[in-house]
């Protein structure tokens, strides 16, 4: 997840403050745009470069332009004995889905099981967030969003109905790191996209192709063409499962009714998703379940690699190293999102990153 | 799904008849033996080709040979109010998760959802099976299973330690077919490639590569070589999410634990799977999530075609059509399958299907 390129490393603690700050300069309260800061700081510092600090400009100007709600109260609407819908009033889409997952924990605890519908909600960063806390409680979490943006159209089609449509999953068990999985359903994220054309840089064939079915290798022309889903019939039916599950069920947008987030600034998303937490004790031992998972990692570890391939690893490995590595010294900010966010301190005239 | 080749049609009934009676040669209580049979040849009706009636010599031979239990009750082993285990008794795959199903559906109807996993159980035809009695009880199925012998290495590696780890997805909604979505976590299934074999055909490239990592393409050779996740990591990540959640979580196998239930037929498989339920009306109003959903599909088959590319179509198009041909019709079969139920009528001393 780590690109390579000059970076300017930013303390965690700073990079916090500064979020933090520009989020009050349009009118999100102290404790919410501290949290929100600490989310977005917290999903650079595993490495998840592209929906960290870098959404902070689409944020600062949808809440500027009154597309996203700056003093919003994300509530439970309705309930069941294991499943809730929370309302995120249309604010930044961090606070809803921490709630979210906060709800389906406590569920899980009396029901097993804790499924937990989100709308009225905006982009949250990466899903992982939402699925580690689950990890605390010693369950398992499982994520999905609406993406914020339509870049894919259905299989077989021209025309852009559907997001990437991530899916997230976390796994306790073992001594190791836990098993995170935080995957788009197309090949390429729209944010690895977006960091490229920042930045320059060409995309790989395969990632995505244009309305000939040509590949399409410049990230500047991406609203040319679309994104590719994962095993192209298959990756289509999964992000429309995804779309109906964490959209439509929630009564969140799905198809044409989906704000592109990054280029309308005035319009309400109602974007939604679903956080889940599953007890682990109500399925069986949790000691057994541990010694399971330790035993069935060890050996996928242990496989031989493909020639010229490194050594297998399980999702999510490397991210606690990762957030260490970081938090000792510093996110490594590319010059590109570096001067983004210099203009944004100027323009909300709060105090810079210090050069 | 449905296949190009010469055919010999049967019709449904005669094929149940036929499948109960070979069931019940090996032990199968009459109830059960009808019960499965009926799934059986439902998969065949729905043109789950690969996973129906194509199965038989795979359980007989599991039956016979004391690998699967012909006597086995499914039972409730451990519950919540949201979640449940049925332990499979070592049974006929088809039992334990049609009763996980029923669960599952009681439980949404009081909890808002029913997650039920399943251990101790065997190869039980496709998802979609266990996904559509949710339809009729208004709700959204959810389903997965650890595969049933490991085809699949982890990503980079080149040992076999996982399998084609399924999903399903079914939603209700509209006046249409609804959606159900039943995939392989793989770009081909296993079953698919064991047609091929069967009809002396080529597999096209990218379904399955050599330990050399280069194209493999003679479906005999399968064994030489391994299946390929959609999208690499990322249906490596889905694949094991499924072994951990269908799996480990349930007490089922997952890694070298698998037992390839097509070569070996006198070991308990311990095949883990679930089913969930989830009620509609428990995150929003029953009418308008209709609504929304006829709209959506609508305008997804709407979309303009790629050029060459037939109409876009939902997951699950064409089931209910394959289905009303094939009941009038008679079920297709592959002269190799027609052979190979010839065999099993001899062996078993039960009356073959006529000429």
């Amino acid at each position: 997840m780590v690109e390579e390129g000059p970076r300017y490393p930013v303390r965690a603690d700073d990079l916090r403050a500064f979020v933090a700050a520009a989020l009050r300069s349009v009118d999100v309260p102290e404790d919410d745009a501290t949290d929100v800061a600490a989310l977005m700081v917290e999903a650079d510092l595993q490495g998840y470069d592209t929906h960290g600090v870098f959404r902070l400009r689409q944020y600062v100007d949808r809440l500027l332009c009154g597309g996203t709600n700056a003093k919003a109260t994300a509530r439970v609407v309705r309930e069941t004995a294991a499943t809730a819908v929370v309302d995120g009033d249309n604010g930044l889409g961090h606070l809803a889905m921490r709630r979210a997952a906060e709800v389906a924990i406590a569920k899980a605890r009396d029901a097993g099981i804790g499924w937990v519908g989100v709308r009225n909600n905006n982009h949250a960063g990466p899903l992982a967030l939402y699925v580690r806390p689950q990890l605390d409680a010693g369950m398992i979490g499982l994520a999905a969003a609406v993406g914020s943006a339509n870049h894919v159209p259905p299989y077989g089609g021209t025309d852009l109905l559907l997001g990437t449509n991530p899916i997230a999953v976390a796994v306790p068990g073992g001594s190791d790191e836990p098993f995170v999985l935080d995957m788009a359903t197309t090949i390429a994220s729209a944010g690895k996209i977006k960091t490229l054309a920042q930045r320059g840089e060409a995309m790989p064939e395969g990632w995505m192709v244009g309305r000939d079915g040509r590949p399409l290798t410049d990230p500047k022309r991406q609203k040319e063409g679309f994104l590719l889903p994962i095993g192209g019939p298959k990756g289509y039916g999964l992000a429309l499962a995804v779309g109906l599950l964490a959209g439509v069920l929630n009564g969140g947008a799905c198809g044409s009714n989906v704000v592109d987030f990054t280029r309308d600034v005035g319009t309400p998303a109602n974007t939604g998703q679903f956080v889940v937490a599953i007890a682990v004790d109500a399925f069986g031992d949790a000691g057994a379940f541990n010694d399971n998972i330790q035993a069935l990692f060890a050996e996928l570890r242990a496989s031989t690699p493909l020639p010229h391939h490194p050594t297998v690893r399980i999702p999510g490995e490397g991210r606690a190293a990762n957030r260490a590595e970081r938090t000792r010294s510093g996110v490594p900010l590319h010059p590109a999102l570096r001067q983004e966010l210099a203009v944004i301190a100027s323009e909300r005239g709060v105090p810079p990153l210090a050069a």
